[in-house]
């Protein structure tokens, strides 16, 4: 079968588009003269007061090089010495940061069963029954993904709830907001949904290279739980950037004008184009998208011709299940072009 | 006294420099369309392959995020399980990492006092003694930095001794070489100076921000010594970037027509420019530079008049000892500006 | 109901034992005079000599304060630098240790739902599917309990087939012994039982305490894999005993006319016996014990009627599952005791 | 020269000397049928009690299987996340310890030079400087040592103008008390002053091995800084005793009629009584010992020949200092003998 140039945006991840032409921008424009390292500058400044305008309160606001390191610094914020931290089974800490937490700060991550790619309210309950047991790990962090590793979106009241669940045994909550525009946007919220959702919060990791980013975190401490001396883990976390208003330039783009959530919509937007693109095939077994992720069932020869033709991962190798995902710089021409080759491939014996 | 306006280039450090605008433009032209994360592009590709040539043999080669992260990947790649680091009391690694080796890898760093910067044959041989006791810290790497804390810069044979000295004793040498271009350019050397100073170090870390760049480094792994898994460790130690072809197009350019050379060599003779016009006030004690720092000893009061106009760093606060620090991007204007309020304040009283 | 007196012997597990009166012996008759620290000493020399005869090669053989400190040493004494640990659900280094191997040396356990309280050959090839992704936990040893954490035993063939699975894959073998000796005996086996139980084995915890021990362990490293520097890996691991001859007297009379079996096949007898007084209770759901363990279902009211008698854990809450441990102390006299109560407090309403 | 046996206890270190009778007495006696393991026993409540007396006020008091583990769950109940411990460049946790606390808990030890063993009140002045940099280790918590590591002895002023200075800076103070009961015999104390000396250090490790005991330590925590979970962090460093009994029952013998102070105050004049034998011998250049120490300086012929004959550490290489150490078990006869052997093999050629 003969098949036409792979899309110009890939489907594999929201990290394989480029950076946004504006956050560029930002990052050429702040190229000049001297700027003293480490966030003694003008850039930084300005970027943790915007953070503190999104949150509308006072917060700790600290930007790091990556998500890995984001999350680390995040749960570090959080964990008492010898804590552990609760988290679903396909939890980016837990499945794809190679043991980072646990190498990088001592935590163990406890895991549960995810229902629908979410942690329940249950979950918390269950792990505190352990907590006076002393040779059992102790649950001090619960760690919840938005959007998670399933395409599932945390409403404002999932939060709410898992929250008081946390505060109530004397837990501290942990949001991996490595797609947090895409879940604000598949809620169909502005900013003020972005308060909503994590004012119960005690820290986030904000994530923005998967959103149109170049590289460089945020992590957002909301909480009288987080640490004194924030600034100085993240030095010692390996996650302090020397150049960093090249990281907070990225920062005033993107929140200026809610570019954040202009990207992260219109991400969302390609992947409910491609599901109706393809929806109308059983095999399949799509479900209407919730943020900017698809996950197809496909045979494994049918599966592979079209990875070797445009690349995208599996996502569950017992099940057939692979991910499709959008981004920022997806357009509709990629989709066309991605939805017509899946149709073909999948026609041809 | 009035003071005329702070030169356009800082003298803090090389890191308050901006981007060079060939590495700029490099950036800017790698945002095309997709590229695969984590590596798995063609920028990349180049870059390693552009590393392979200027080692001139097989090497491993690793980008990561910054220096911190990439000195405890290069000590992680040669430490075995429970060994300590030697480093000259100082090392950046001791004094300046907030902790980071002893937090991210647990290795205990053990000090010996530097000899004018540098660390000697007869420190490696005392401390190897100390290997047959259990209770003491085990050292089984040696890290030295290039250019050092100090300004001043090994030669070839003091590195070949010190490896030397290592290798007959069971030890590896790391080379903390965030300043590596600094002290090739220095020894008036080009690439093969540089495969000279390096060929029995067994890891390096190789600064690029310092020198021109926005972010990112090089762990370059030359030795047999080295884990199998490096790759994974870096991911496990957080610094894998993502959209990694940002870093790798900075070395492309870098590499390219030995800019990382030039723009060293410019920060070494802006040093020597600056010390030329000062070395006559004996107050300053002003030894000739090595690459592109100087240590002047100035009295509290005239060091805060001219902090407060132009900030650099106190570097030795009981010998009134202060660092000045040029960097690609200084200017002939910048020293003028610079010596010259240098002297006026001095003049007063 | 009026309950008797409580058996002599606790049913709660085989730590709530004494010290056999021989084992106190040869701690009394070790303290004679002085004796280096550290294992300086000739009945460590000894004890070692000892585990040498009885592993029937060379091997290296380090006493330790306790199980876990063992376990973590024994682990440390396989692992690479970044590698993860693969074990069951219910091992006792993932549930029991409080997170200790994540803490003390940085590692990930992932984990496989178990197998009537074993791991599989399937699990080890599953997991070696995934070393290949950077971002996943890369396990390099494999870790089982003999006895289980279920009470059941591996028999030498399923050993030496794990063992096979890891060493074609470049894993390495470990086994959690606290009950090894329990297991051997299980076996109908002598010392010959033990050499071929462990021969494809690369490292093994060995626990003395829970059989009859007063405190110490021993890991006995079998592998060319390990370490040159365990015994300094231990002192950094805090588990090097100052007066190291209190740990090896235990061990010398243990490994004296095979005290060491006959101690554990007491247990198991002690274990046999009140099955055979209790199997008729249809409600209990007991199985025939393997080792020194029965897991009975009992309501929560009785259970509690009997816990608050005479003291015994809960296994699996969610099943009402309790668990039942005999030992080295365990007399007729104090099954009889129990099996009794247990029968009148289940028939009461 | 034909030499006579050598003395029957060592003068190697108080850990070459055996269990005090009236120690081992209570281990054996504590030996009667079964108890809950983990501390849940009545030894262990008893034990608890009595160092609440001890101390005169509510203290969290945990035992551990040694002094290293010990020093390392102390260090652990006062540390922040990210802080550093400030102690003497020859302090124990730094120079014996194999780099534990770095490996165990992440922190680095940050030294100075000792004034004849000991840390000064400016030391803690100079490192607080230090706290605001972001790149600096930064020390949260002072560990001194009692004894000191050259034999001195910290008084009671000394002790609170240290802990002054810690705590009016935010610091915590740490006392590594492996031979405290030499301290307080030194100072010619009794209950009273161990209480008085350590009424403002916010933990402690109270040693019992070097004073009679068998194995196990304690860790006492005085200040409200101590962190809630301490059981489960103890568990976490794998420093739970299983077979917990045999521990207290350790310290219930030892702080009955007051024979820790006995034992300490033996070893202290056995100390003195080797110091009046050989003091006139100039060339040993000895001091009269505080505590149970003494540090000769004699030639390397000498002193190999004397080695051979009884074991004794080196101390300092440089200095041709050694170090002699007395015990519990000394006797008169001890060191006649002893003496007698050094006198006529320096008086040889």
């Amino acid at each position: 079968m003969s098949l036409p140039l792979a899309p110009f945006s890939s489907f594999a991840s929201d990290n394989a588009a480029g950076v946004h032409p504006r956050v560029l921008d930002s990052i050429v424009a702040s190229n000049q003269g001297s700027a003293l390292a480490y966030g003694e500058d003008r850039y930084t400044a300005e970027a943790v007061r915007r953070f503190g305008d999104l949150c509308g309160r006072e917060v700790e606001c600290l930007f790091v090089f990556g998500g890995t390191g984001g999350n680390v610094l995040a749960l570090a914020s959080l964990l008492e010495t010898g804590e552990a931290v609760l988290a679903t089974d396909t939890s980016h800490i837990h499945v794809d940061e190679a043991g980072a937490p646990e190498r990088l700060i001592g935590t163990k991550i406890v895991t549960v069963p995810h229902s629908d790619g979410k942690l329940t309210v249950e979950d918390v309950e269950a792990c505190v029954a352990d907590r006076a047991q002393v040779h059992h790990p102790r649950v001090g962090v619960v760690s919840i993904t938005q959007v998670t590793e399933m395409g599932t979106v945390y409403k404002p009241d999932e939060v709410a709830h898992i929250a008081e669940a946390c505060h109530r045994r004397g837990l501290r909550l942990h949001m991996d907001g490595a797609r947090i525009a895409n879940a604000v946007a598949a809620l169909g919220g502005d900013e003020s949904l972005f308060r909503e959702l994590t004012q119960h919060v005690d820290a986030i990791t904000f994530g923005a290279t998967k959103n149109g980013g170049m590289f460089g975190e945020a992590v957002i401490v909301f909480s009288d739980h987080g640490k004194a001396n924030l600034a100085y883990i993240r030095k010692q976390l390996a996650q302090l950037p020397s150049k960093m208003r090249f990281v907070s330039a990225q920062f005033n783009s993107m929140l200026t004008d809610g570019l954040w959530l202009q990207t992260a919509a219109h991400a969302n937007s390609m992947a409910v184009q491609l599901y109706e693109r393809l929806k109308d095939i059983q095999s399949l077994q799509l479900s209407p998208p919730q943020a900017n992720s698809l996950f197809p069932t496909i045979g494994h020869a049918h599966a592979e011709t079209l990875r070797e033709w445009s690349f995208f991962w599996d996502w569950n190798q017992t099940l057939n299940q692979y991910r499709w995902m959008t981004s920022w710089a997806t357009t509709t021409e990629d989709v066309d072009v991605f939805a017509g080759v899946v149709r073909s491939v999948l026609a041809s014996s």
